[in-house]
This record gives structure tokens, sequence and C-alpha cells, in this order.
């Protein structure tokens, strides 16, 4: 290899215990590059249409990408992938930690894992060796449990993991993997991925220096970020919590299942209540000085251990306005239990709102509602509601199948207010203040995904990673909450710029321009590379996961948002605003057509798929 | 204005004697750029479907770009553009020297000139003022006697020129445009538009400075190249001469008519032997230490005036090989003729080329040809026919014309051999040697065109400006003579950064990479660009080309090639090669599809004007 890569994958299959080291060319990194756009090439290319996301024929990715171990701050991320149980979509989800950058000490960028064992397992790596382990007696600890157990069974403090809980044992449809215990790879669903083939964990120990071609460029070229400490600084002072009080104020703090943007207690779920109250230390991932993790510890009203980290804005909002709790205690002991067992905890908050919903419709019999008296702002419940889940008991079981399913079960008119696109739950930004991410929520490849559409959640200024882009031809700010050809046009290239960073995985968080990373993965890789060939790799990630769909059924009439979407906001900033049904039509039309898909199917046409060296993929 | 352009744009209507001033803003430039982007965006802007491209209704720009008259080595370049009367398409034709330069001293970056003069006329611009002056004595002088009269009259030496000969007074359909006598606009027949406008010449005097937003940065960009003598030294040696033999060789240099790719006495017209011979001295352009322009001198047997420069390669292989005509001074001479009655050397060699095959054939009477012997190798007839060429005498009426047109007057099978492409007649590179640069050709926007599809040229190997371009993701070599989706691909790309070169307006000679256009283009404008923003100026320099194309009727069925590409070549180091004519069609249809063009019409699709900022132009 000529560049910062191993140029190994592990491949692992646990039907029949074989484990086989697979070597990639120098091309195929350039290609796919790793993490989002490499899953959506393996996915592709290795898991038919038609297999069952939670049966032994679906496989599961853990990829690195040519920033993972690069020891500059941002750099300590990886990615997992499988066909989504949530979704039956392209499924993956991105998580910190220092899992990723320990894989690439170990020698391998990248774990496939097949099959399905026959008994609990867990993986274990170290120095280019891999072997299957027993995990029946792992089987059922939670998060934190399960990482001590595997540190003493091998006698290493310093292994790094990724494991699942209970939630994944029994695949609740939005189980995430946890990264070192506090790191979730929240979305899709992989940790039920995770739980179907019986793998609790991997657990993995390295002692190779990560390769980097240039390491001085590297270094160069992160010495800005390294340097300033004032966005460090407010990094570690709010971590993501620094946006709820303005997103409240602005209309756009989902309320009580996204009724409203507006939540009359949010200053209590703001960060400085955080700050002020049960905060206790930051944490932070591999080699990063932002230090944005939360950490905190109370032992009443509720019990809260600090080793389970704390909670970032999404789990705020989604258990606190979301389901209308103001208490602060209470939305960190919501996000323990999550952690514990490995929930997703956007899911699993909206989950519970929509279902405090259907008990406020009466659309609940008290039966399917096992005494639990879910009523928004009932913290206690919510609390309750989450156990339930994890271990599928009542209307937990029924919540575990996510609020699309759930919705259709419950019938009415439940499914005009589960606040899903493709199967996926909403993250806490509210469509109708920002209908451009509603329409990057309903064309995902991962479903509703901020994500794939964050730009657009934060665009209103000037300012870094906000529009106008000018180097990528965006050359006028929009306002936000503005639905047009252009804000759509923004909306593609920002979502090829986000797969970039998410396929060289690198944080968005960390304020690298897009010059600065274009410079750290070719001082990474020894690639002479430009901002060109990497937007073509993200196109390519994007269009391949858009394949991947379409050839599991998924169709146009797919891609859409739940009737709330297009129903005026009650309250708040943004009271009277809602998204056009037509005008929302005409701009999903669009971006198909500006991404080379049949508008009429939503298929990648044979175009776009030779321009971007597809041409195996051409049906 | 915060960048380097003046943002000024004088219109001129010759028919009312209108003199106007507009001034076009930041963004504009950053969208459209300048030169060939821009022609595009003008002409479908401004020149509707159905317009005689010799009528008072098509209107002639003239256009600088970010670098024209940047002080550092390439930047004397701008470009003339109109609706071609040569081939009813996009016309646009790129020239160096000093003009362009002096046009932006002077205080604007376009010339947009509309109607018509009711008698000969000049347009004299000078430090922000224009006036439209009397030609009628300047009407019928070659292009050398009409700079001298003009100087003579303005009282200024320093004054620079835009100028036609008889050739465009005639309406010859590839009469050129000369820049400071002997720098030539060749192709789409810009020299005839001016002449139908009656406007002899523009004339251009300034004394401010290029605005240049960051002279330093502009200044350290270059500098690798001003410090690189030896290279310097090589284009001095032999400009564009330097390739001849190697055509040759490698069985690429037309001979007779395109007949064949190996000239059996092409040792005679190899760049040695015109530096052993004619040469006298080289010439350049503004602010350039390349030195690549010819100059030669003869008494005897021909008479050859220094003023008028002397050949490049396209100009010797048009005259020399493919005439059959293997005395270097004949060619010359053919130059300078060219030269001063303003005939573009590429189109009136391939049309005499053709006349002489026509004799072979017995397709010309002899009262067709006016006692005129047109054998191939009778150097003294083809000096004769540019003559009657400019003059639109005998058969010269004819072959002005342009070869498609006169072979469908001559009838037969002249057709299938009358070399161009979309109505051009084919530069002097082998289709069937180089068959993606025949796709090149048929598709186009001004027909046969070398220099949008230049990569091709000379790709073989590794290094400068070749394949592979791993920053554009074209990351394998391809040979030459394959005709594949990849290398449709690379022509795609190439297309699209020759498009930015063009519209930027910086020589493709001189050896600046992609990434120090880039910079160059940042420096002179004080934009943050990226290569990525580039291209998308370039893509849509060929959208918006093609565009203007579809909606003068051109479809699918008119992007095609002479029959000649399809037989095998008899002799020489190509010999048996062919371009399959249903590969051929296959790579047609891959190219309008990888550019979201509908493959059925050729036409532009509604998503590609989207995504390219374009809606504007959707129907």
């Amino acid at each position: 290899m000529t560049n910062g890569y191993l140029g190994k994958s592990l491949r692992v299959n646990l039907s029949d215990e074989k484990v086989v080291v697979e070597e990639q060319p120098d091309d195929f990194y350039r290609t796919y590059m790793g993490g989002r756009a490499m899953a959506a090439y393996f996915l592709v290319r290795e898991v038919a249409p038609g297999v069952d996301p939670l049966g032994p024929e679906n496989k599961l990715y853990f990829l690195t990408g040519p920033l993972t171990g690069a020891p500059v701050p941002g750099c300590g991320r990886n990615s997992i992938a499988a066909r989504s149980p949530l979704t039956g979509r392209f499924g993956e989800s991105q998580v910190g930690g220092y899992f990723g950058a320990e894989l690439k000490r170990a020698g391998f960028d990248h774990v496939i894992v097949e099959g399905q064992a026959a008994r609990p397992v867990y993986l274990w790596i170290h120095d280019g060796q891999a072997e299957i382990r027993d995990a029946t007696a792992l089987w059922g600890l939670d998060i934190v449990a399960t990482q001590e157990a595997i540190r003493a069974e091998l006698d290493d403090h310093l292994v790094r993991t990724a494991l699942i809980g209970p939630g994944g044992e029994n695949l609740v449809r939005y189980a995430c993997v946890m990264n070192d215990v506090n790191h979730a790879a929240g979305r899709s669903g992989m940790g039920a991925v995770m739980g179907s083939k019986r793998l609790k964990g991997i657990a993995v120990r390295g002692h190779d220096h990560v390769p980097i071609a240039n390491p001085e460029r590297l270094r160069a070229c992160a010495q800005k970020i390294i340097e300033d400490k004032k966005t460090q600084e407010q990094w570690k002072r709010y971590g993501t919590t620094v946006g709820t009080s303005g997103m409240n104020a602005s209309g756009g703090l989902p309320t009580r299942n996204f009724q409203t943007g507006y939540f009359e207690e949010g200053d209590r779920l703001s960060g400085d209540a955080l700050n002020e109250s049960l905060l206790i230390d930051v944490g932070t991932c591999y080699a990063c000085l932002f230090r944005c993790k939360r950490i905190v510890e109370a032992s009443s009203p509720w019990t809260i251990d600090r080793r389970f980290g704390g909670p970032e804005y999404e789990t705020i909002a989604a258990f606190g306005s979301n389901c209308g709790v103001s208490d602060l205690a209470t939305v960190c002991k919501a996000n323990e239990l999550c952690v514990a067992y490995g929930l997703d905890t956007i899911s699993t908050g909206v989950a519970i709102g929509f279902a405090m919903e259907c008990q406020e419709r009466g659309l609940l019999s008290e039966r399917d509602l096992d005494e639990l008296d879910l009523r928004f702002g009932n913290g206690e419940a919510m609390v309750r509601a989450i156990k339930m889940i994890a271990r599928r008991q009542g209307i937990g079981d029924l919540l575990a199948e996510g609020v699309m399913r759930a919705a259709e079960r419950i019938g009415g008119d439940s499914s005009n207010f589960a606040m899903q696109a493709g199967g996926q739950e909403f993250p806490m930004h509210m469509a109708r203040q920002k209908p451009t991410l509603g329409v990057a929520y309903a064309i995902g490849a991962a479903g509703a995904d901020h994500g794939l559409g964050f730009h657009d959640t934060s665009l209103t200024t000037e300012g870094p990673g906000m529009l106008p882009w000018r180097e990528l031809g965006i050359l006028k700010p929009e306002p936000l909450t503005q639905l047009s050809i252009s804000k759509v046009r923004a909306l593609i290239y920002g979502q090829c710029w986000r797969t970039v960073v998410d396929s060289a995985l690198v944080c968005l968080l960390v304020p690298y321009s897009r010059t600065d990373v274009v410079e750290l993965i070719s001082a990474a890789t020894g690639w002479n590379t430009s901002l060109f060939e990497l937007m073509k790799v993200g196109e390519r990630g994007i269009t391949l996961a858009r394949l991947f769909n379409t050839r599991q059924g998924f169709t146009r009439k797919d891609d859409r948002l739940p009737d709330r979407c297009f129903q005026p906001v009650p309250t708040g900033a943004m009271a009277g605003a809602s998204i056009d049904r037509g005008k929302f039509e005409e701009m999903v039309d669009a971006y198909y057509e500006m991404m080379g898909w049949d508008p009429a199917t939503g298929q990648p046409r044979r175009g776009v798929l030779l321009e971007l060296g597809l041409e195996w993929a051409v049906p």
C-alpha cells in the first residue's frame, strides 16, 4: 500500500466459525473510501434483495475510514452498517470513541460479520489475529457489565469494545451498538442485527501505529484546530446541548410528539440547566481535544451512574420536550437506561412520545398499556417504558418495533402522527421549520436521519459549515424555512459532502473547513485528491445506498412524510408554519432529477451509474 | 466588485450605432466565469433559435476571463463567440496575443456586437470609451495592412487589434478573426459573422492595470512556471510542431484527406525540418515566457513575409500531409495567405484536401475546377485555391462553404469522405487512432474540435495533463486506441476541465497543473474556489452550449462521423484500425446519459439544468 490504509478486511462467518483476512487494493479505497460510501458498496455487492435483516443472510459491517485513528482531533470514528431491521433499507450508523482507532491499530480496516452463531459469542481481535469466543455468560448483561467482564476475561483493561445490551439481544428494532460503553452507533438498529447474529460484542486491542502517509502534513493541517482553545472551551462547556434553548426560542424544539416546536418548560432542559445540576465531568474520543461528551451523576430522585456518560441534545429533546418531561434528572435517567440496554435514544424517545399521544387520544386500551400511565409529562412512566421496550414486555414489545409498525397495529389515524420517514423515527428537528430537512428525511437512504440533512439545521447565517458554501458553488444564503430548487441543490451538495466526512470518518463537530478535510485525507492517504474527487465519492455513496433500497423494492411512493408535517404548527415562533404538500412533492421530484434518478420510480438511472464508475451496478 | 473583474460589458449595436455599458454582478462571473462558459450563457440567453448566423440578429461576443491579462505566463487569451455560420451551432473560438489583456486595460471584460452596420466600420475602444468609426477605406485590405492603417489613423502604434481579412468580408464560412496580426481565433467562422456585420475590426488601447485581487498570491503560484526555463526552452524550440514526427510514426498524421495516418514524406514536415529551413524567430503572447509561436521567412520559391508569423502543427498537417504536400515552404506560404486573408488553416486545408480527393475520384468536372489541377501533392494549386476561397472565385466559392455543404452539392459518395462533424472540418488528429476523440467530434457543441477532446491527443502515458487524472477520480491509465465507458467518462471530465481552462482563459500549453489553475483563479478573483466549483462551471458551459444547439433543432441524429472513420486505415502504424460503428453509437448514448441528457433526443434533461443552477433555462 502506498497510502495510509492497512488494506485488510477481516471477514468472520459466525455460522461456520470461519475467519478470513481479505486484502483490498488502493483504488478500491480511493473509489469507495470507507465508512458510509463503502458500506453502500458492500451492501449492494454482498447483501441480496429480500434478505431478512434479522436472519443469517444479512451482513454486518464495521468500517473505518482514512481518518479513523489519525492522531488529530475528530478522528476517533467508525461506521456500522447492515440492512436495517427498522427500515428494511440501507442501514448505517456512525460512532465515536476509541474502538475504531484500536481496530486499525490491531491491523484491520474492516470487520465483516456474516451468518449467525449457534450460541452467544464475542469476537476478540488483537494484533492481526481474531477469534470467536463464547459469550453465554455475558448474554443479558448491560453494556458496562459486559465490558468489565470481557476486560477481566482477557485480563487487559485497555481492550476497546463495541457491544450490544439487552436491547440488541431482544431484537428491539432500533437497538444500538455502543463503543466503549458510552459512545452510541444509535440509528438504524445495528444492535438488533448484532443480536440476531448472537454477537454480544467485538473486543479489540492493537499495538501497531495507525499508518499515516505524511504525519507532518497531517499535523500541520490540524494545528489550527489544535490551537483553537476558545472553540474547544465552548464544546467542552456545552457539547451538543449548546443549542437547546435556541431551538426552543426559534420554534424548532420538538414537543409532545412533534405536535409543536415550543416547549413552555424548555428552559429547564437547557445546556446551562444541565451544567448547573447533574453535569460532573466531560468525556471525549480518541485524540480529541474538544471534549463534547457530557458526564452526569445523581443519587436522587434517580440513581444515575457516571459510567454511562450523559445525554446529547438529541436525547434531551427526545425524552424531554418530546415526551413533555421537563425534569432533567428524569431525562438523564432515561439516557442512562438507553446506554445500559443499548437503545437508540432518538427512536426510543419518539416511540414513547408516540405512545403518549396514542394514549391521550384513546387509541391504546388499558390492557395495552399494562397499567402504565403514559401521559405526556409522566417521567416515571417514561422510564418504566424504556425498560419494557428493552425487555419487550407488554406495550414495550409493540414499541420495540418502532412507530411505523406500531401505528400499523394500533390503527386509527395514528400513522398521521407516527413521526417517522422510511421507517425510522424523526431526529429532534422540526421539518416544518426546516422543510428541506423534511425532504432529506423522506428521501434519506436510512430514513429520517439528521446526519444526511444536517446542513439545514443551522444555515441561517454565513459561517463555518453554513450556507453559502461558495467553494461548492452555493453562492447565496437562503432562509432556513424556505423550500426551493436552490435549497434542494444545497441539500444534495451538503449530503455529498456529509457523505465524504462520514466516509473519511472525521467528526462533523470539530470545526475543520472543507479545505482542511481535503488536506487531512491527502495527508493520511498520500493521495493527491481534491474536493471534486471527494464529492464524487460522496455522490457514489448516496447513489449506491439508493440503489440498495430500490433493489429491496422501495420506490418513489415510499419517500414520504407523516401528515403532521403538512399541518400548521400551533404554538411558538413557528406558529402557523407547515410544509406545502404540492411543493414537497415537487421538491422530491427535483431531488431525484438532480441526482440523475428516474422521477417516476426513484431508481438511479444508467447514466449516473456509468458516470460514477459503477458499471458493475448497471442492471 | 470584490474580485479581480471589472464587471463591465460593452454592448454595441451597429444597426443604430448605439453603445451602452452594462454592469455584471460578482455572482454572475462566479457562475459563468468568462470565455466559453459565458459564451454559452449569452448565446442561450440572447440569440433566439433560427436566427441567421450571417444576419443582423446574430450576436458576436468578445469575452475575457478571470485570468485574461493576469501578468503571468499563459494569460493573454480571449474568446470570440456567436452562432456559427459554418455549423449553425454554438460557435466559439479561443485566441492568444495581446488584444484580450488590452481590452481589460481599457476597462471592459466583454464586447457584445449586435446588428449590422450600413457601411464598413471598426470599433475603437480606449480607456472606458468606445466609438464606431468608418472603415470603408480598410475594406479589402489584408490583416497586416489593416492593422497598420488603423494604427496610423489613431496615431498610436501600441493599439491592439482583432481584425478580419477578405475571408471574413466575403463570408467564407470558416473565416477567422486575427488578434494582433498573427494570433488566430480560427474555428467556427467568427470572422464571417464579423464580416456579415461589416465590422472590419476592433482596435483597443487601455492604460489601466488589469485588476488582480491578490497579486502576490498570483505571482507565487506562477513562480514555478516562470522559473521552469527548461520547459520554456522546449516550447521555444518547437512550439506545437514538436509532435509532427511522432504523430506520423504512431500512424496519427492525417494524410491525403484522412485516407491514412502515415505520410511517407512526413520527415520533411517535422519540427526540426522547419527549424533548419524557414524559421527565423519565435513569437509569444502577453506576459508569456514560453514563446511557442513560429516566425518564418522566405524569398524563393515563395516570398513569405515574417510579419504574418508561421505555422502551428495543425497548419503544417492540414496543408502538408493532408494535401499530400511535403514542401515546407509551400505549407508556410499557405499559412501566410490564410493569415493575410483571415482564414482558418484547419478548415481551409481540409476543404482543399477534400477537393483534391473529389478531383482524383472524378467527382469534379474541369469546369468546376477552373483549370486548377487539384491533385494531392500539387502545392501550387493548393496555394492558388486558398486565394480563390478567400475571394470566393470559381471552385473557391464552393469550398468557402465548408466540406459539409460542398459535399451536398457535389453529391456522389463525397459526404463519406467530407471530413467534418457537426459541419466543422476535422482538426489534425485521426479519430481512428483516438476513437474517444471521435466521440468528442461527433458530440462537440462546435462540431469537430480538438479543443474539447484534447485530453485524448496525448494520454498514452502518465504525466502532466495526461491520464490518469487521480484528482478527478480517473485512477487508471487507458490505451489511446480504446473506446470504452471509462474513456468516455474521462472525456467528460476532461471536457469539463478544458471548459474551465477556456472560461478562465489560460493557455493550455503552459504547464500549469489543475491545482495551479484553481490557485491562479482564486488569486485573480479573490474567490475561495475549488476544483469542484470550477468543474461545475465547466459542466454548466457544456450543458448550455448543448442547449443552444438543441434549441436550434439539432438532435441525436446530427451527432455523427463520416463513413471514413468506420473503415480501416490502409497504411502506417495504425493500419487496420477503424471505429466500430455499434460501439460508437453505444458510446454516444453513454456520453448523453452520463451528462444527464436524454439519449433519445440528446437534450439536456430538466434534472441537470436544475442541478447546475440553470432554472431559467428549463423549457
